[in-house]
C-alpha cells in the first residue's frame, strides 16, 4: 500500500483560516490589524517570490503588510537604521529581513546578516532566529516558535502522529530547521503539548559516517539538508513517518531532500516536495504575526 | 582487560592551573584581578559546602571571591535588588546565584527562580543560564560554555577521544547538561574544535522506551539523569566511552548515574563518581570567570 501523502498545502490553509480568526477576534476588540513589516534587499528572483507570497498570506489573514525595498548597494549601516525604525513603530509587529542578503560584487565587507538580525526586537521577532528567543526555545518558554520546525509539529498533529516516546532522526543540523526542531521534539513538556514532545531524537548531518543505518532506525525521519534526493528507500524503516523539509531547484522542477517515488513504497506517511513542509512555513509566520501582536496588546500569547 | 578510569580531578586540576597562570598574565598587564560574586540563600549544607568550594578553587587560581548571604526568607525583591548591584559593580566580572533557592514554608508563591537567573547581566552570567546566552551558545557562537558541558569536552580532549563522526547518546535533557551537551556535539565547528564536536547526537530521557537498545548504539554515553545506577553492563556497548555526571547520595555514599563496578568491565573508559565530571565544573566556572574579565576589560575571550 503506497504511502499516505501528507498534505501541506491543506492543512496549512487550515492553520492560516484559524488565524485569520484569530485576527478578526483581536481586531474586534478594538485593536488595529497585526502588522508585518518585510525587508527586502536587492532584486533576487526568489526572494521577491518569497516576499510576494507572504504578502498575500497577510491580505487573507486579514494581517496588515508593508514592504520595503532597499537596493542591492544600501549599507549595513542604513539598513541596521531601517530595522531600528521598525523597530521602534508601534504600528509595526512583526519585522523579517529576506534572507539571503545579497552578495557584494565590490569585494567589500558586505553586511554582516547575523547584525542584522540581531538588531531586530526579540518582541518582534518573528522568524525566531534572535538569540535571546533562540534560548527561551531550548529552554522551554518560548516567546515565538520557529516557523518551519513549527510547521512541521503542526502536520504531524493534524495527521494523528504523535511523537512521544518514538524515535525522531532529524538529518540536517541547521539554527532553522534542524536544531531547534530537535530541541522541540526532546522536551517534555513540549510547546504543542506533550504528545507533539518526549521523543527520542538523533541528530545526523554531513559528518554522519553510516547515515542509512542511522535513518533506518527512525519512527518519523525528517530530512532537512538541502540535497535533492538524497534519501533513498534503503535508508527507510518499513512504516515511517518521513518528513521532506528541502526544497532544491533541480532543472525547472522542484525536488525535495526525500526521493519521493521510493519513500512512498516503504514509508507509512511522506511529505511531498512542493505541497508539503513548504506552505507551513508561511502560515505559522502568520501565526506568530498575531502572537506578537496580541504579545504587544498584552495579551496571553497562546 | 578493564576500562580506562578518566581521571577528572587530574584534568580539572590541569585547567585549575591554566586558569590561574591566564589570571596571573592578565594581572600582570594591570589589570585587577577577575572577581567572582557568589549569592548563598539560606543555609542548605550542600549549598554551603558547594559555595565554600568554589570560593577555594577562585583563592587558588587568584580569582578574587564575595559571598554575600542571604537569610532564607529573603523576599524576590530584595534578591533581585541585591543581583543589579553586583550586575552594576564594575570591580564584579561573574556572578553566581547558588541553586536551588531555599523552598518556601509559608505556602507562598516564594522567589521565582527563573525571575533571579534571568536578571543576571549576560556578560557576567558565567554558569551560562540566561536565554541570551543558550541561544548564543545554540547558534554557534558562545560567549561562555556552560559548565558542566564544556567539562564534559575537557575530559574527552585531555583524554584523547574525539567526538567526530561518532555516535554519542546523552541520556538526559536537563537545561543544565542534556540539552546544551547535544547542542555543542552536534555542531560542526564547536566550541572546542571540530574533533570535538560532529558527532551523531542522541537525546534520550525517561520517556525512551528501548532505553538499553539506544544506548547500546553509543560509541560514548553520557548519563545526566539523577538516578543512582541506572545504566547497567547491558546497556553499554563493548569497549564505549562513558561518561558519568550523575552525583546522588545514597545512604552516606556518592553514586552516579552509571553502576561503575559493571561499566568498568565492558566500557573502553569511564570516569568514576565522585572524581569524574564533578571537579570539572567548578574549573570551567573559573575559566568562565577569567573569560569574562577578559571580555569586560575588552580582550578577546579565547
Amino acid at each position: 500500500m503506497p504511502a499516505t501523502r501528507l498534505d501541506g498545502k491543506t492543512i496549512a490553509a487550515e492553520i492560516r483560516g484559524e488565524v485569520a480568526e484569530g485576527v478578526a477576534e483581536f481586531v474586534a476588540q478594538g485593536h488595529s490589524a497585526p502588522t508585518l513589516a518585510a525587508v527586502l534587499v536587492g532584486e533576487d528572483p526568489a526572494s521577491q517570490v518569497y516576499v510576494r507570497n507572504k504578502e498575500r498570506a497577510c491580505d487573507k489573514a486579514g494581517i496588515g503588510s508593508r514592504l520595503t525595498r532597499l537596493p542591492a548597494d544600501c549599507t549595513q549601516t542604513q539598513l541596521l537604521d531601517h530595522v531600528r525604525s521598525l523597530n521602534e513603530d508601534p504600528s509595526v509587529h512583526g519585522i523579517l529581513v529576506q534572507l539571503p542578503l545579497p552578495a557584494r560584487d565590490d569585494g567589500g565587507s558586505g553586511i554582516d546578516e547575523r547584525a542584522v538580525l540581531d538588531a531586530i526586537d526579540p518582541a518582534k521577532d518573528v522568524d525566531a532566529f534572535s538569540p535571546v528567543n533562540v534560548g527561551l526555545l531550548m529552554q522551554g518558554r518560548p516567546r515565538f516558535l520557529p516557523c518551519t520546525p513549527h510547521g512541521i509539529i503542526q502536520i504531524l498533529a493534524r495527521s494523528g502522529i504523535s511523537t512521544a516516546g518514538r524515535h525522531v532522526v532529524v538529518v540536517g543540523r541547521s539554527d532553522i530547521v534542524g536544531k531547534p526542531l530537535a530541541m522541540m521534539l526532546a522536551q517534555k513538556d513540549g510547546p504543542c503539548g506533550p504528545d507533539l514532545a518526549n521523543a527520542t531524537v538523533t541528530i545526523a548531518h554531513s559528518r554522519t559516517g553510516n547515515l542509512a543505518d542511522v535513518c533506518r532506525t527512525a519512527d518519523i525521519l525528517v530530512a532537512a539538508v538541502g540535497r535533492p534526493e538524497m534519501i533513498r528507500a534503503d535508508m527507510i524503516r518499513p512504516g515511517a513517518v518521513v518528513i521532506d523539509v528541502g526544497i532544491n531547484r533541480v532543472g525547472d522542477r522542484l525536488v525535495g531532500d526525500v526521493a519521493f517515488a521510493e519513500a512512498e513504497t516503504v514509508a507509512s506517511a511522506v511529505t511531498p516536495v512542493p505541497g508539503g513542509v513548504g506552505p507551513l512555513t508561511i502560515a505559522m509566520l502568520m501565526h506568530n504575526t498575531l502572537t506578537a501582536a496580541r504579545q504587544a496588546a498584552g495579551e496571553s500569547s497562546k
